[in-house]
């Protein structure tokens, strides 16, 4: 027999008897999908079958631990997702909770490259809270982007992304863009002795995402930024699991939110922007902040951090990185709400002070950092 | 100035004031991402800025028209659905309903390359409805899974595919699957005289979607199936840009749900199931049906039709193929709902005759051609 994995599933259903039933169909659903009383006896029902092991009231309806077998998975990180919630992603009054791994977890994917250790490390911090912002909007010049990430590294923010809507076009192509932001960097870092990294957008359609990333690299970017939810979610894990890779790797939730929003459905915040990420070999996970222009909540983003940074599996903790409508206002009430593991990602709020950008930046990090 | 293609997004939010507030947002959300006030003036403003071109109470909140540039997609697909949807997915109350797009739209995506007529042509069909069946389950042995395979196609089925969860398992691995399975169908096509396709999941990790696609090109398999959710939104787009693959594709649900069954957030079942899917390229778009074990309404699954079928910015026509619960029983009733442009996804019904199985497709494809 192989070895077994649990999800725990979330049935918005109170009573036992239909939770019971509900739980057994997703046993059904997320394996054989034929129905319970023609399962071949044998291999099939023994191994390959969902295994309800668990049903418990909980949070207004019940939740179901099922097991499933790594023989379910076959090896392949977009089948094992697939076995935790394809399907079952249609159901309603449904929600992927939690994920208990075994440790054949290992052959499917090795998690974060770097974590919050590793980015810790690279940034040359002690601890955090590390800071990072955003060059934008989409249509200004190169050399206007290019200008904006040299000022925020001189300001002293550990990480200069890409808008993640920043792609290839044409008033500022990815390869142009690309070089000249890492050069600006450079320049900015030489002045300050600060170790700001360059993390470029590399989502991309024909396959590019992955090219995209290696000439990163080679250009001497500091990481690199996609959104999984568009560009397919085996795409972190491909380039965390390569050794030649080697550059941490930031997710973003564009495409994403349906998967968290619907009452009742789909995945908790936790699962989807902790579990998920760590799974998919993400090292800091961008996700809408509370009191911002969205409408996840303090409790939804703690558990959130919760899931980023707890225990799990043996994968390394990693990053969150809230962001959406921060302000230089709402320090405070960050630190209380995060404390130290953490980045804060502050775009809108920082450009708004263009003029006196560098200035802006060094007053933030110092606000922050003295945390 | 560039060519704009309008989206439609339901604001769940009845006072016009405050919808036109949120539909303001959503301009800026889904471009600068910037706040409102420094949106640099020109090309920025002018060109890039989403434009509220309409805004209309309806269903319960109000409908709001934006117009995007093309110069903010940049030529890239996934920007494209970046550009409709990307941080306002994670709204709550706001759901894409449609689509106008612009002539442009042709360079970013071809749409699909066979549609409705292709696929009626490649089944030797004046018209539908066609009929596809799934092996499974997982965990059968490739002999197993093949002999299925090779029955459903002496009974007359026009597509067999490989059910979802059927990925590279150690009892049936993919290439071995693929051969066997090609090999059955054309010995019982040999026999019948049919017409009987296979159609092979494609979804890997590791890049391996691509290639799998072309290796069942090269083996003989009839089309692929792949789930865009998992796999990301460009692959299918990729494929059927490519002229030396040539191939119909079939896109399948798995991990989609939640873009949909969340109340007032995500998709439209319309866009998402049918827009959305000739737009990635796609030939035929499995749903879960009414009336199954998942909760479409018998009009959610009426909307997908239309969109599947209606003039749609000169993108072919494409196949229908609701899946999930359909019994011999229920013909009668899909066939007053779905008429001939629809393809009838029967899985477990069919498994469940397995001793007669060749019969029991006989008589089904009988039984729904006769219409």
């Amino acid at each position: 027999m192989a070895e077994r994995f649990i999800a725990s599933y979330l049935i918005g259903e109170t009573d036992y008897e239909t939770a019971k039933q509900r739980a057994l169909n997703i046993t059904v659903e997320q394996t054989v999908e034929i129905p319970r009383d023609i399962v071949p006896a044998g291999y099939v029902e023994d191994e390959i079958l969902g295994r309800l092991e668990g049903l418990e009231a909980r949070d207004g309806g019940h939740v179901a631990a099922i097991s499933y077998s790594m023989d379910d998975a076959g090896g392949d990180f977009l089948q094992f997702l697939n076995v935790l919630f394809g399907n079952s992603s249609i159901l309603q009054q449904t929600r992927l909770i939690g994920l208990k791994p075994s440790p054949a977890l290992a052959e499917i994917t090795p998690g974060p490259r770097f974590g919050r250790a590793g980015l810790l490390e690279l940034a040359g911090a002690a601890d955090g809270p590390l800071l990072m912002s955003a060059i934008k909007p989409v249509g200004l010049s190169t050399a206007d982007l290019a200008r904006l990430a040299g000022d925020f590294a001189l300001g002293g923010m550990d990480f200069v992304k890409d808008d993640h809507g920043l792609a290839d076009q044409k008033t500022a192509p990815f390869s142009e863009r690309l070089s000249a932001c890492v050069a600006a960097i450079e320049e900015a870092n030489g002045k300050t002795g600060f170790r700001t990294r360059f993390i470029p957008n590399i989502t991309a359609h024909r396959g590019g995402t992955i090219e995209r990333a290696y000439e990163a690299k080679e250009e001497g970017a500091g990481g690199v930024m996609l959104a999984p939810a568009l560009a397919g979610y085996d795409v972190a894990r491909q380039l965390a699991a390569d050794p030649d890779f080697g550059l941490p790797i930031i997710s973003h939730p564009a495409f994403s939110g349906a998967n968290v929003v619907g009452a009742g459905c789909g995945f908790s915040h936790a699962f989807y922007y902790g579990t998920l990420q760590r799974l998919m070999g993400v090292d800091a996970a961008v996700y809408p902040n509370f009191g911002g222009r969205f409408s996840f909540s303090r409790a939804e983003c703690l558990s959130i951090v919760d899931a980023c940074l707890e225990e799990f599996a043996g994968l390394k903790p990693i990053l969150p990185a809230p962001g959406g409508g921060m302000t230089f206002e709402r320090v405070p009430e960050m630190q209380d709400a995060y404390g130290k593991d953490v980045i804060y990602l502050i775009g809108g709020a920082l450009i708004r002070e263009r003029e006196t950008l560098v200035a802006a930046c060094r007053r933030l990090c110092e606000t922050v950092r003295a945390g």
